[in-house]
C-alpha cells in the first residue's frame, strides 16, 4: 500500500479515479487495502465487503490470505463495524490476535457461505461479539 | 451482464468470489453493473462508489460512460439512496431521464472532484433532489 494522501487526496491510476477524503474512500480502494492487528502484525487485506442494498450499509468486510491466483485462498468475513481506518498506515486496524483469527468464521473458494441465509451473518457477527447487522437501519 | 441468481446465488469467476442474496451485494459485483433509466435506457455503469468510513454507509455511486481505456470517460456521481436494484435486470434502475443527466455534477479523471470537502456532495444530493447525506448516522 502506498503513502494515502488523507486530505483531499485524489489519485489517478491508469484512468481509474482512486480517491480518499477524511471522510469517504473509494470502493476500489477498500479491495486490496491491508488489514493489521494491534500487535502491528498484517493479518491480509480486504477482498472485497457486503452491501445491504436496501440499507446502504456495509455489513461485512471479507478479508482474504494466502493462495496464488486465488487459488487456495481463505476468506475470513469479519464485521465491518470491526474494522478502524488508520490513516497513518493507510490500513484497516482490528483489535484480533492470530489466535482468535484462526478459530474464526472461515471458508474458501470451494466452499461458499449462503449470504441469503441470516444464520451466516449472525454467526459472523456473534464470532466477533457485534449485534446482529440485521437490525440497523 | 449475466443473469443473477438472487436467492443464495454464489458463482466463482476466477477465483474471485462473486456473491449476491436477496439483501446483501459484494462490491466488486456493484462495480461494473449496469444503469438503466425507467425508459429503459441504458445510462452507464457503475464505476466504484463512495463509502463512508466512519458510519459505514455508501454515499455516492460513481457511474461511467464513454471513453476507451479510461480515456476520455466521464463520470457521474448519484445519490446511492437513488439507486435501486432490479434483480429482473441484473442492473441499478434510476428514476433519471437523460436530458436532466446531461445537465447533472460529472467530472473526468483530470476534473477530479474534492470529495472532502462536503460542498461537492451536497451539490450532488442536491441536484437529485436528496438531502445531505451528511446528516445521516
Amino acid at each position: 500500500m502506498d503513502t494515502i494522501t488523507t486530505t483531499g487526496g485524489a489519485t489517478t491510476t491508469g484512468g481509474a479515479a482512486i480517491e480518499e477524503t477524511d471522510r469517504l474512500i473509494a470502493s476500489d480502494k477498500v479491495e486490496g487495502t491491508a488489514v493489521y492487528n494491534r500487535q502491528d502484525e498484517h493479518l491480509g487485506a480486504v477482498h472485497n465487503f457486503m452491501v445491504d442494498k436496501s440499507t446502504g450499509r456495509v455489513a461485512y468486510a471479507v478479508m482474504s490470505f494466502g493462495g496464488f491466483l486465488g487459488m487456495g485462498k481463505s476468506y475470513h468475513p469479519l464485521p465491518w463495524r470491526v474494522l478502524n481506518y488508520d490513516t497513518q498506515r493507510g490500513g484497516f486496524v482490528v483489535d484480533l490476535d492470530r489466535s482468535r483469527l484462526e478459530k474464526a468464521p472461515t471458508y474458501t473458494a470451494e466452499n461458499m457461505p449462503n449470504w441469503s441465509d441470516r444464520t451466516y451473518g449472525n454467526r459472523v457477527d456473534e464470532y466477533y461479539g457485534m449485534s446482529p447487522y440485521w437490525g440497523m437501519i
